[in-house]
């Protein structure tokens, strides 16, 4: 018998990525899975990818959720909260949505509406101290997609004083799952095939929870969608502050990380290398006419952007090995 | 200290596949792997999904592959025989290639050319009786990738008396990967992306693999490349015998098999489902114009269709759990 | 001052396809676009690649539409006949749904349900005949894109006695395009891209339409959908009778058409070649195993598959050149 | 009968394109295309969107090409100026490669190596004073796909003391047909699809052409490859200068060009609206956080980027109307 976990919000994409890690862990024992308009369907109705996996969705409440030793939220952003109220205290939680990520209340009021539901631990282990606070935590919130991308790249930088915080420019290009399972026409397969489609352009809801997480105090971001279903590709540039090589600081920042790779000089990231793994793949380099810093970052949006991430988490906060049932490797080509 | 094995040709798709399932394997050491031009390469820079596992590509030859309990072959169709001649007897061999398929030598010499290098035990578990057959073998042909997506639509109904072995039409469309890695113009991202392009007509080398697997006496098969990466979707249409419900005799031929998924009654097999597992989707239903069986086979032609079936086999004949080391989950989107 | 010309349906692919090639005709004038939910909006914000043709999209009905020497009519199936109906008399009209495209109504009503509208001139002007009686008609019913690359590849093999009626067998894939313009999840980008995905099995709606263009008896045909924006490759195989070539009945057919190629001896279609264009790609040659004849068409589904087939019909009727404001030439790579 | 012209390198994309745009000139009679190891190969042969097009490729040299009132250069950069050196004077010649762009000689020899073959008029009708220029031209030096996307996007803004030229960032992505046509293992589809690439991060040789075109005085350049065939889209960013909104600079500055397009407020370019056409489309903001200008740029690098721009340049040398034989839009989807 192994730990009870469920998943509520399992029709959607990270829903769905959820489901396939937690069904595939040798220590993880998939109890419920919950749904709001799907709810009554077996999963693999839902999600194809799944045939064989015999589970039928719930309704997504507590008393569905509430027998599990730990619980991932995979919800729109916005409804974590009143959900997270009625579990029971002892159960273990992790948030894939963006309610609790920020400590600054107004920020979130500004780019999410409505009022700020509170702050859980950040859910990013390789941050300096957060392995510890995610193992010690009850609730943590699990990093956006694009904060995971850039904050992997450009924390260690500002943090040993080798990139200015001043003015951080960021273009990120995120696979299509990243805009969800909604049916919208701007969607379509037939609009986004053969296609780069900036969005959200000059005022992106994840800046704030950027800057918190990498101290950067300027952060024009542009994210652009692109034709794959998944991974994020960040082009990250900072004016540099003194002579630091920027790929030794981030060499030695995860010399010991099992998933974030520093790759070797002269490769450069990808994002198709880390399909289906909870891995990123990073690389810098000094800009020769403008003498930026630049740093590639590439994460599958679904693994080390969301839901590997959030079982990686799972993973410190139940007491696992960190890697347990993750993949280092990606799924190519 | 877990099972030796090592990877020949393990430069190309079907070779970087089988590293990413060794590496990842419970119960096997992955020891050596080898390449003709890029020996001497971190596998990481050839491969790069792989980053992180530190190994270097060895040539291709004997000494380097014969110190493991099983070798996979994935060299190019032709290569096996002299190198399987030179391992020890003791070393069990998976040949990914077409080599030693056929029993039918004058089949081999008209659609490959050159002598025919003998019979080896034919790698599709699912087929009757074959599972305990590589169980006890030392050397396994593994089957072709279209081979696999085909026979498991069509030799349980032709078996049955159901289908009619007389005139199969199949036409099965491919990923790019299925192609191999050798820089071809043809092969381009700007030729093959938004396009659907069919080759080899009239001839397909896989023929006589096909017929000789599923018992059909006479198949049309036209060869499609499609714009994606992996995956195969076979259609595959015969006349029927009989008023048996075609799909009743697969229901029951895969009732028990871990990896071979007949779809609900309602839903149709698609490749996406199948990317980088070890499962084939099948559904089946009689047109109704025609009257003729119509039967949708997809599966991941680097997992089913080469690398994860190789794995299979290679659990088999290691007396592992057949299962171990391979997803039946697909990952998608 | 050109030929007066309206687009009713014009928020969809085809309604945008008829809008491009409109208005890049030398002799026609654009007067009118309509649509129904999408009335009052600027085309470019519906149609972003039309950005610079200054037109508002008006109101789906007569008195929007009917000052205009011809109407294209791009409306779901089922909805043309009432609105042809209030059309004055001598305005021509080119429908490109199904509505008017069968002569026999039982069909029509097997298929699409409702009662059968009436039967119009079939526009497809390579076949027999069929040219004059579409100059000579003021409503014609444009072929649907499955129908166009099937019929321009079998029927005059069955016409001329060589490819045996009895036992089609079709499987055509189509680019997303094909599935229209409405927002379903099963359309995301996110679930097509790197998918083959089958549809209808059995029984699609285009078969009594194809069967009545081509001559077959029984037609057994597979839609698939691919990742692709747009093109259909069609693989049609029939059973040959006596031994005249194929290829040999297809080029004496359609030497003279400027569309239609039958391409060298070696070369298959290919469904990019044909992106944007009007022409159809053709080949054909015997299956060695099974002796079926077996044909190749590609086409552009938005073009010679529905408005470029649609304008090429108008310019007849309007006594224009056939060619004029179309391209034989695809935009490629 | 039209100008004669010729294309030499037509066996690339860029050739092809030309190819295409020529042949459908009502202007311009194509009386020659040549290449290099395809000499003597049909056009559609090595085009297969150019079937019906009855031209044999010819060798690439003087004797070939000097007969035509204008010809196209589209060879490997580093070739033209042997060949244009060896035309006769009163034959026109619009240079596709990148020969004779720079001013700078230095320039030239750091990025390409070699010597500096010289400096023709700059082929970008949209900056001022430049459309005069090329017409009084015999000798024209096409933008690259970068510098067109770019410049267009930054030049105004620079000139009108609207950005500041010191701290340019900009992130550029193209479709894979921007890396040309040679065999190469990286640009295979399978490696390409649903994969984002970065290359030559730090020092692009686009980077001295682009400041020379637009004023800028630092540039950060990072380009990145995407999953699709054609298309670039630049995001360009630069710290404002006074508080004049980009847009109005923009939209003042291209009131009157044909295929330079400013959205409407809240629309934004994407790639897929320009496919194969001669447009670029424009909108830009400032952003929240950084306050920064954001200007994002859509063309089709074969398109305005490439082989219609060189058409655009072509119309203006030979006095025809500039629009002539290319189209303001896209094909979409």
């Amino acid at each position: 018998m192994g730990i009870r976990v469920a998943v509520a919000g399992a029709s959607g994409y990270a829903g769905g990525e959820l489901l396939r890690l937690v069904a595939g862990h040798p220590e993880l024992d998939l109890v419920a899975a919950t749904a709001h308009t799907q709810a009554g369907t077996p999963v693999a109705a839902v999600h194809p990818q799944l045939a064989g996996l015999e589970l039928t969705l719930g309704v997504t409440e507590a008393a569905t959720l509430g027998d599990a030793d730990l619980v991932f939220l995979a919800l729109p952003h916005g409804q974590s909260a009143a959900l997270a109220a009625q579990l029971p205290g002892g159960v273990k939680v992790v948030d894939l949505g963006a309610d609790f990520r920020l400590r600054d209340a107004a920020a979130w009021e500004r780019y999410y509406g409505g009022a700020h539901a509170g702050t859980w631990t950040y859910g990013l282990p390789e941050l300096p101290g957060q392995r510890a606070a995610i193992a010690a935590s009850g609730r943590v919130a699990n990093t956006g997609c694009y904060a995971a991308a850039i904050t992997l790249a450009l924390a260690p930088l500002i943090a040993a004083g080798v990139a200015d915080p001043a003015d951080v420019v960021v273009v990120a290009a995120s696979g299509t799952s990243g805009a969800g399972r909604s049916a919208k026409a701007h969607l379509l397969g037939s609009e986004v095939m053969g296609d780069l489609s900036p969005y959200k352009v000059g005022a992106h809801q994840h800046v704030p929870e950027i800057k918190q997480a990498t101290g950067a105090d300027s952060l024009s971001m542009t994210p652009v969608l692109a034709p794959m279903p998944r991974g994020i590709l960040a082009t990250v540039t900072a004016r540099p502050i003194g002579r630091t090589p920027p790929r030794d600081v981030l060499a030695a920042a995860y010399a010991d990380e099992p998933f974030v790779h520093v790759l070797p000089e002269g490769a450069w990231p990808h994002t198709a290398a880390t399909l289906g793994s909870n891995s990123c793949h990073l690389q810098a380099t000094l800009d020769a006419d403008s003498g930026r810093i630049v740093v590639l970052s590439a994460l599958d949006n679904l693994g080390k952007g969301a839901a590997a991430q959030a079982v990686q988490c799972a993973n410190l906060m139940l007491g696992l090995p960190e890697t347990a049932g993750l993949s280092v490797f990606g799924v190519a080509p």
